[in-house]
């Protein structure tokens, strides 16, 4: 059972405030010890996790990201309550967090495991940068709309060299977020490959990638005058790269752990809800499929 | 080592009747049986495959396809020698078959497996229709150009209803056939994930789909007026679907065994050849990949 | 003033024949002369055309299609009611019929024109088969999901071969129809442009082409082994194509013309109302247009 | 004829600047008048345009696009030679310079007119910026790479608000450019419409939009966290907005003029050459050509 609970919220959704005090003192009724801060704050929450065996991140897909980076250090599972748009990794809507929490302390969950990538950016024979995404790593263009030469290599061999905006690096998890953008296949969240992708590709390779499991790519910016490409990790975390710097990107020994309610089958049922959250008829389950795991059908 | 080879030819090429009688000549001056047949003539083919070694299949990708179906059968390997276009499936051009037949020969080969997908047709409560694919089972309109509505379950679960001319549901392997076409993602030959992506679809999903591993894909045929649906296998064995038919796509337990002589990962260096063969440079290794393995990086 | 209304409804939706019955009592208790058929029956209704003012279409975009190709050869406008879909082409909602009739008869509506394309077909020296589209004209694969080889030139210029599983040739007005799906741009409806884009192009020109008014195009077929090309105008009139015919399209002397009740840009601002049915918000008008209009700000 | 000639070349390509120097001695020999500046350098070119029948600008697309801006205000035709890339402004490459300036000063050459955009940002009440396009207007997100809210719409009315890492306002000249990138049609230089692209929609409208000419489009910047939008005009001139501003795009009263010698329906015959450079096979005029100007084909 959960004995110490940190409750995150992002600061600055007045909603998300009162749901973090109410889940807070809710969980403290039950005996259950628990501490809140800001999600973006992790020079309060980083002390913390040591000891913790759950957090509960209310937000949108920014604060699941930032919770389950920090929580993945010391593989603290995140359950997510939504309040945000899209809600890819949350578990729960704000209105039913009260229900949700009861089956969750009953012990009816099961934790779900999402591979990290890990980053580093070498400088020359330097590195100068490492972290590590749950969603996906960008090398982009800066602010100007130019885009850039990124030689890329996989397993230390030239596979293509991008003409682009940028290119996407992204787990399956973050198959569903920028990748979708530009066109990325859908991937399963417990796959363990790396999706590459570019952005704007200009007369360049222009279909995704799916690397091989334990893949490493290596993406080096050419020099081009006038350009100062950037290194997003998660959407947020930015870096200037200089020409020449290569970004190294493979399977990170983090994970992420996301607790979760609903069916393990659940992808990609919920798939379309989320993609489409206006989607007006809901079908009833296959009539075929009873009949669809026999086998012994005669081949031809 | 090899003691008896079947060596399958298209039937239409004038160069590759000519490479097939001296491949098989070639052959049995080194002491190994031989047969020879055409590489459409499965009634010829399918029974000397039992107690075959290897089969030597000269052709383009078509031919590659239907000699590695025939050989899934009895677990026999395929060397492919192009005499086609792209020669995603090949391992050796024409020009280089004999250069290529000593390597093999001299035992510097090894082994690479696909996956294949298993196909069956519901009509009602009956099975009607049943086939392994190594590329994909596309289910499309007939000649008709007019979009069919194709409703589309997920290990039994309704994910999505297609309206488009059709869906393919491929292998890895397929990932660089008819897939690609429709702006798939490229997956690298050892994954056991099955892709499903629409034709030409009309307001309705048109981004790829990867299945967990073993997933079970069902797409019932909606009636629509005046169309005639049709199921393709591999771009050749065709038969026609009726309204309310349901195409139950799975995991096949036949497997595809190519003989490789290039070394392991050889994938992705030579995806650009073969899709853009006027590929004027080429690069060297990266300067950084002899540090890319190297950990130890600070984290930020 | 109308003096003569022919009414056109799809034979085999039932709420059709009712309302096209109740349209006609309406209208000849305003003493107007009409008649009834079903759209499909060209050779009850062509007859009919001369010296008709009016037709009235009810039922969904195939149905226009037909109705407006028919009258197209009289000059005769139609007006359509929608009973299917997504009625890109029709005016009026099955439930709003009578409204919108007596807006129509009392003249407070416009004639909104179309471009046709016109299609010859030839082999050899020979012209073989000829009509008129108002959507598109598309040259297909047959039943077997196997891609064609389709050299296409523009004014007689050699401009690209395509590798595809077909081309679609489509006037603006069939841009939010087929060639939607495969990713072609919305043309509003008064440009006198065609478009030319592929089906699932495998390695070869994917992007779509809008020609110079006045263009010529030229798709040659080219033999490939066991494919039987088929050529589709307006997604219904169907042709076999052979190796080597000559798919000539250009700008149609035909016109089609619409009568409109909406205000004369209509066409944006339903556009998403169409293509997202479920569209949840709307705006209101943008703050800025009243100022858009003014000029003289500085340039820099 | 000429009488007074402006060479512009890109002041950091080495070879340009022996070119420049080449080509303004040579006309110079043929008695006049000229002046040579760095394309860069408006302070220089702008004083020197009143008076100047032509520009001969020698660089890659980038160095045609400024020249082309410049020397639009003052109506002045530009020559292109290619010293980059694509060169799809260009008129002759680096090699072949002295035989099209001989063409060129025989008179034998025509000039073609390609529309720009006007663009103007309103902040409140106050137009705070305004520049002229020859390729494109783009609204893109800063270094960051998340997406933003674009509110936008055409001729006043509410069309679709686009959720994106930018957009595109695009002339059919720059078709060819950056949209193409992002999957846009090619529009043929002579077009008077507006191409409006998004670039990466994340759940929103994907589709490329052709506007009617005349068109205006208004893209309203959605006030987002952190996110720090520019506008971009033709690759280059940057500027930063603000939440809340309004960019008005439409038509401008400038016009570019390129002096060609190529035949006037030159555009789709060299587009593949310069979209696949490397392009292996040049096909002959279509056999059917000469027929296909003839009518009279009987309809069907």
């Amino acid at each position: 059972m959960f004995k110490r609970i940190g409750v995150l919220g992002h600061p600055h959704r007045p909603m998300t405030g009162e749901v973090c005090a109410e889940v807070s003192r809710h969980l403290r009724q039950q005996g259950i010890e628990t501490w809140c801060h800001p999600v973006w704050d992790s020079a309060l929450v980083k002390p913390e996790l040591m000891g913790t065996d759950l957090i509960i991140a209310i937000g949108g897909d920014g604060s699941m990201l930032r919770a389950a980076r920090m929580a993945s250090h010391r593989d603290v599972p995140v359950f997510g309550i939504n309040a945000g748009h899209l809600g890819f990794l949350t578990e729960a809507g704000l209105d039913e967090w009260d229900r949700a929490l009861r089956i969750l302390l009953s012990g009816a969950y099961w934790i779900e495991t999402r591979m990290m990538i890990h980053c580093e950016v070498w400088r020359g024979e330097n590195p100068v940068f490492a972290d590590d995404a749950l969603n996906d790593v960008v090398i982009g263009r800066g602010a100007l709309a130019r885009s850039i030469l990124i030689e890329t290599y996989i397993d230390g061999g030239w596979t293509t060299t991008y003409n682009a905006d940028g290119v996407i690096i992204a787990t399956p998890t973050g198959s569903t977020a920028y990748a979708l953008a530009v066109g990325g296949p859908i991937l399963p969240p417990e796959l363990k490959n790396i999706l590459v992708i570019p952005v704007a590709p200009h007369l360049s390779l222009d279909r995704p990638l799916v690397l091989s499991e334990g893949a490493v790519v290596e993406a080096v910016i050419s020099p081009e005058l006038g350009v100062e490409p950037v290194l997003t990790i998660d959407g947020e975390n930015i870096t200037s790269l200089q020409p020449g710097d290569a970004v190294v990107v493979q399977n990170s020994p983090l994970i992420s752990r996301f607790v979760r309610l609903r069916e393990r089958n659940y992808f990609y049922r919920s798939l379309l809800d989320r993609m489409e959250p206006r989607s007006p008829t809901r079908q009833e389950r296959s009539p075929y499929h009873a009949r669809a795991g026999k086998r012994g059908v005669p081949r031809t």
